[in-house]
């Protein structure tokens, strides 16, 4: 059992990260920190909490956060990094939400955030929390960097196919797309909902900060630079996110060879289902679990792969991640408050 | 614990059933009976539910249950009530989700379901299930009929008002707005996409079932026959259930006293949320849990009162009450298996 | 033909008469005012326009209004009435789509709107602008008074019934559901995306400001007053507005009767729809058109009448009967510019 | 002036098309028929059109069909082309919005439609009515093969680029977003409105039929072959298709020469609308007009284009490109019929 605080709890990441740990098995103790809704209780602003979770909102003051306690940071990036500092000078282990540590390099994070760092002697001990992939390091986390959902997304739709080398690393295109709730709760006119509803647009089209992070972590496991397209896309509706991802493949390989390979690299993943031949993941699949669908097709005309993946941004994409990090880095069973299947409809 | 089946599951309603009861912590063992899916695993049809539970479908043959099993009886009205009799005959605990059980008279149901009751003797002896108020005889059913949707939202929004006589019973309106899941999986026209997205109608007005059920228990709560007004119409949503209720108040009555009335006739209710003057719920308050969330507004010039009642059709409207009425039978906390708050987004 | 200038032409209803005015055979030339947005070609702000309407907004100075034209104006209300009286003391003929001038009394609208009405002595003469009541006076009228998006709906689904007495005025209940584009272009939490999708929500209820000129409307045809319930709800669509209205009937009168009724009533009304015994309105009926349909049902059972009135909040709402209203009063033909039918998806 | 026949009026490409002729300048009479609707008023069928269009459907008597109409087909594919020929045979000029005539290849038909074609000797002269790629072939078409929705909005992206030879075309990917209405009005558990909303799924993976028709028309352009991949997906709204394009740039090359390249290709068109730098397309521009709206960025890093365009797959898509070159091929203003902006919201 754990103490859990949550700093910056009312976003939509943090508000989902709330709900998820309040029915977590080892959360002992959940503290909410907000700085704009200090001493309101939480069920007030989010009225589907009431019943569930009724305590207010505490203070900005991180000098008053328990040293023994999981601290999850659900800032803005920027914002967070100082939080995140002053928390792990603090004694605590951190799980941050935002991009702020997720760089090996903060040259890549100042070119992409366009922001100095401002700690980046600190990048080299953070662990990208990845589990499929960095589940060993994760365990002695003490400052997590929490992917972003387009990156998770991503990376476990592409990670099999460059670690086993069967695709050309010059040709990948992730045409991913979004639900509403991945902007987060700020007003903006594309958010608002007569213009957000009954379209769907693509933005920062080459210029989006999950472009770079993808690349790192393919990078990593490549072992040479990747770079490659990446273009959001806004949906109306509010969660989940489906990535349709093609890349050009190096010989003549059949949808068995592939699956195997899948299967040889997710075996025992408990949150990674794949499709077989002929069923591709949707978005219903995954809302509500911290699952991350995955299925493919090989166009043999082109020899080229199209994977489509799917996964819940707010949860495999953001809280429910990050549980399953408290979880490995706290000796929980993985799966300990993820064990929802999604709800469908 | 104890050993469940459903008999069903691939409906709307089943399916949801079947996700909140894989998560109960009561439950020793689940089978899931489908007439058209016999030998197909649940998860195929329903991906959300891969690597959660994969059994397979079971064929519609009674006399393999459990008799020591509580059943679940997830089938179109009419259809159910030869399943709910053999099921009772075999030794069963039968909670059946359909109409056919619900009325105290085979004649009024037959005049709204326009079909001839098979077994009207069995009536005497079913049990309504709506905890709220029928908490003691729920104890002891064999026979469940769990209560509509509309039926359940509107009850609860109404019985605190009627049962004090507040309200003039002769002007109650009923203005309900409910999602499609509400219409289940079997297609039509109305329902196909490009039909019911991006509009509301009104249906079966004046005619819809469920205003029997609302009137029958009504009544049985006023001493008197109470007739009202029921106005169901079709959302583009998945998932919800608002009910608008006007009424005539029968002397100036402040918005306080009646606060009092509700939270003395809901006091310990562990479903039911009350809202403060100036709140009233919306659907996305409820969406995903068992509550029934009820607010309300005085309208002085007139001394009407305005009851809004929001709560998920497919929880606390079906699988979540039927799961609440098994764990009253069952002798288990009334909340297990229900503890998730609805998830906003 | 005539010059035509919309004051506030970027805002919802703005952009929906320049739609409309921009396809009208008798416009000989359309100029946009917009403080925000002055020099900004309108087809970037709306570029649904380019290529067809790429003029730039003007700035906001009404002595640079030519003074044959015909006004619209756009404004939130209490902003609108001083561009209003400035318009007309300048000689032109104004259509004010705000509340400011839509009360006979200036202490209903100072009690609802609870602002000071600057300008009281306006209200003799300004003309309600709803053509189904008031043709002829719009045929003269100088400053005409566009009515409210619910008004027109509730006004001409109740009128007939209570011109002829033939419903209790006293339980007249109005349950109102809205598109959100009737909450304008302003951000606001209510409206961002994932707050009002899959979900519904009354607001205002007993306090809409809707309601006072629904009532001040009925009284007058009525010859006594009348107070009534409305209650709006928020939908999850982009356009349309759904009534569905109750009122007890004085006597037993069939649908045949009540059906005659209308039908007198709306003989030669170019834009109204009657609906026969068992049809009623959808929204998908009328969105994209300046139709209002209206059905209704008896409910023998209560001696009670249930009305379904649907219409386009932005068209018969707001801009389209702005235009009908403009070509009452220049003599146009009435449907010009208003011919097309909606797009029912 | 001339008179227009649709058979199949009543799916939903069919009623798109009556709802735009029937407001069509040109247009003497409109004659629909349908098989499944005989007698039946089509305002009945689509109550959007009460008032506006209220005739009866008429039986599929093909001898019973004005010799001098233009007769529009709009049935599905297989089912077309029998009608088709004994139009012609009968002397009208045939515009058919399915796919058996688009195709040069009868062989390339019959492989990715899986049946047999018919008449194939039809197709040497069956003119292919992308307007602005065939414009001066349509003016004397007999018979009118009216371009997929897909394949417009994909064609109208690459051609430039295509004919311009700046990209590499081996390289492409089409990944493609489209509103449920494209599926039309059959009823399919895919298109139930819980199983389509709140998700997004890709469909027809490598094996989509639009992809053939794609092919041919750009490998004429580029007097080769092209293959290239085309992944369809569903999106939750009505209407509308954006298409996301990416390709190799052969050589490093500025958004200005290839928006110069573009402003060239597209001289003088009038429903394409061309995006500056940092501008793209979205749904919302299109629907509800003929246009198509196409816009596009450099990523340089990877000397790759990322084209997006959009246009409205009932209008640009069927009907509206139907309209057009019907303008075209009687002599009218190419517009007529078609001025309306979209409707943005």
């Amino acid at each position: 059992m754990v103490d859990a605080v949550i700093v910056g709890a009312t976003g939509y990441a943090g508000i989902e990260l709330t709900r998820l740990l309040h029915n977590h098995p080892q959360i002992k103790s959940l503290k909410l920190i907000s700085q704009s809704n200090d001493g309101v209780p939480i069920s007030s602003i989010y009225p589907n909490l009431r019943g569930y979770l009724d305590i207010e909102c505490l203070p900005f003051d991180l000098q008053a956060v328990d040293k023994n306690a999981v601290a999850f940071v659900s800032l803005p990036h920027g914002a967070s990094s100082d939080t995140v500092k002053k928390l792990i000078d603090r004694g605590l282990r951190v799980i941050d939400l935002s991009g702020d540590f997720r760089y090996k390099s903060h040259q890549v994070y100042e070119k992409w955030y366009k922001i100095k760092h401002p700690y980046p002697e600190m990048l080299a001990s953070s662990v990208y929390g990845l589990p499929e992939l960095y589940r060993k390091s994760i365990k002695n986390a003490v400052l997590l960097a929490n992917p972003g959902c387009y990156t998770t997304c991503s990376i476990l739709g592409l990670a099999p196919l460059i670690s086993k080398k069967i695709i050309s690393n010059k040709t990948i295109v992730i045409d991913a797309k979004s639900g509403a709730s991945g902007a987060g709760r700020s007003l903006s006119l594309g958010m608002h909902f007569c213009e957000a509803n009954e379209t769907i647009k693509a933005y920062n089209v080459t210029t989006h900060r999950h472009t770079s992070e993808i690349e790192q972590e393919l990078s990593f496991i490549a072992g040479e630079e990747i770079n490659l397209s990446f273009t959001p896309h806004l949906l109306p509706i509010n969660r989940g996110i489906l990535c349709s991802i093609y890349a050009q493949l190096n010989e003549n390989t059949s949808h068995e060879e592939v699956y195997k390979l899948y299967s040889e690299f997710y075996a025992d993943e408990p949150f990674v289902r794949l499709h077989n031949e002929g069923s591709l993941p949707e978005v219903k699949f995954v809302a509500g679990s911290n699952t991350c669908h995955i299925g493919f097709a090989i166009d043999k005309r082109l020899n080229r792969i199209i994977v489509i993946c799917a996964l819940d941004n707010l949860i495999k994409g953001a809280g429910g991640q990050a549980i399953q990090n408290m979880n490995i880095m706290c000796g929980f069973s993985e799966t300990d408050g993820l064990s929802s299947p999604g709800w469908y409809f």
